[in-house]
């Protein structure tokens, strides 16, 4: 395992740049979102693209989660093999490959999918009935991401009626992801559409029901929205991601997390008084949004740039990093983030406790 | 090896995102850049860090490359252990564990490095003198980009100096990269500003030379620059690396190269007439810069969203691919997609005919 000489040493020992977790922030992360759940009666089904890491979807599984999201194939498969026996693929699979992997992996675990398609439903019970093996499924309905998911109500109805028709699939309810309005900063205006969201879901989850079918899951809900959701009558699960480790998008909302992930930097230069450079850039944290910021220096840095290995770090008010010195940089997101690593490493009060794989990251 | 049983089989049988060379355009791309160079008299020596694979490395080195460049002490490492024996390390190297790295590694290869700064010179004096090595080095000087390198010609010949007389070191000459210049669309003002970098690093190589040291090097320019640096007398030898792969960002310059990469992804929904998803987003395809475009559908098709998984293509023309046809992707920057990837898959005539690690990703 890269870097198991520096466990018990101090973070700042680790080679630069590393992708590092606050356990206690993480873990109070996790007892947050459980408890809200718990008392909201609602299941949280966290979504594993944010860690792709087994080690910490075994911890959701313990803090009470009744199974995993993954985005791809890959992610499941690794989740299956790492003990992990309940996946939601919260995506369509299309082509013949996924669709034997999925039918397949569906003979050691417990999986659903996502169809927002006839054909693609066909094609996944054709698949699930040659290898003797059940796809649960859930029909997409879009509720304003304009991404995947069915326009109209009708339309999910008449899949959902094939669905539950079809050999080899086992008709299970409704998806729909509100992914546009996970970052509204404005609480008042995410509710709103957060609720608009919730509220075209929960008409189609009842239009199938009135159908006849056998509705159990109204899937929805990330990070931003999961108290909107947890409080709209209907919505029976949750499936955030990135409450674990909290990124720059999200602190601007205000929740009740706790920033647990940071990418630790050396500084490799420093050409100006007001100009320090970091051997992080655009292949050790995301791009996304906006540039990281660096904790416990918000005020003092400004990330200006970010090229492929280098960040240029403006200071003010007299800071004065040495060639050498250790920043923690927080991502804009942390999703994105964690793809680029293969190891997690685990700090505790400052000192590196384990290293997590990433195991599935390019799964 | 992942997806060996897919060698001789069509590219559209590859599971997507998947990273595909075209390896015809790439072996031209190669020769038009090896071809142009050794009649301008100018070494190429090329970076790494755009395709962090050995296979890449050791054909550039078969067509007369005098070294490689790497952005990272991980990648110098992993291609000099795949037999790729000198190295220019392109960035400071700072920090106790990473300069022990350095002078540790230059004990099995001809490694150089770049300084800008008396202290870190000093460092790696005592490192190579600890480990009995020789570090070559080239002094660092800022010619316009703004991130490392000396902003002074005076410091720069004083540095220099100190690099001269201190045990273990060798000093080599300059290095100054004109970053800064790269993508200027405009043909005339990137040849304006480049010559006008090229011009700072050579005045800083002719003090240098005045002061009695032995220049023998004089490294800069990209695949923006390779012709402009190269028509510069003085300016020694390129260091351009995307020349081999192009992307969106350099088709816009005119280049005599060809796009030789691309990323494959399979249509996985159709929800509206004008609407494609695709499988590949932000873990597969860089989002820097601007959105992809896909390839032999540059005007029928816009890519105007990317999410973690999936692209959003706007169709128009007619054009109507179904769910599980395959596209090919084109990213704004190739460096920052390729590092998303382990495997590169390697085709020819349409046939995938050979799978390069991607061994340096994260080293």
């Amino acid at each position: 395992m890269i870097g198991h000489y520096l466990i018990g040493l101090p973070v700042e020992q680790l080679p630069t740049p590393a992708l590092v977790l606050d356990y206690e922030a993480f873990m109070a992360n996790i007892a947050t979102m459980g408890d809200y759940l718990a008392k909201a009666k609602v299941n949280i089904r966290p979504h594993a693209k944010t860690h792709k890491t087994p080690a910490i979807g075994h911890i959701q599984m313990n803090a009470g989660a009744i199974g995993l999201c993954c985005a791809t194939i890959g992610e499941a498969e690794v989740m299956v093999y790492a003990g992990i026996g309940n996946i939601l693929v919260a995506t369509e699979v299309v082509g013949a490959a996924a669709i034997r992997r999925l039918a397949c992996l569906a003979r050691h675990a417990r999986i659903m999918v996502v169809v927002d398609d006839p054909a693609n439903a066909r094609d996944l019970s054709a698949a699930a009935t040659q290898y003797g093996a059940t796809l649960h499924v859930l029909v997409d309905l879009d509720v304003g991401q304009g991404r995947c998911g069915l326009r109209s109500i009708d339309r999910l109805v008449d899949l959902g009626k094939l669905v539950d028709k079809l050999p080899g699939l086992e008709f299970r309810g409704a998806f729909g992801y509100e992914g546009h309005v996970q970052f509204i900063p404005d609480r008042a205006e995410r509710t709103k559409q957060g609720q608009a969201a919730n509220a075209l879901l929960v008409q189609g989850a009842k239009a199938l029901a009135a159908a006849g079918l056998p509705v159990d899951i109204v899937s929805g809900a990330g990070t931003g929205t999961y108290d909107i959701a947890a409080a709209f009558p209907g919505i029976t699960e949750i499936q955030a991601g990135s409450y674990i480790f909290m990124d720059g998008t999200y602190q601007k909302l205000g929740l009740p997390f706790k920033q647990a992930l940071t990418v630790l930097a050396t500084v490799v230069s420093r050409p100006t008084d007001d100009l320090a450079i970091c051997d992080v850039g655009l292949k050790g944290i995301s791009p996304e949004r906006f540039n990281p910021s660096v904790q416990g220096h918000e005020n003092a840095i400004e990330v200006q740039k970010l090229s492929e290995e280098h960040a240029n770090a403006r200071l003010s008010g007299g800071l004065d990093p040495r060639p050498g010195d250790k920043l923690h940089f927080i991502p804009s997101h942390c999703c994105t983030t964690v793809n680029l690593y293969d190891n997690l490493f685990v700090t505790r009060g400052g000192i590196v406790e384990a290293i997590w794989p990433i195991a599935a990251r390019r799964a």
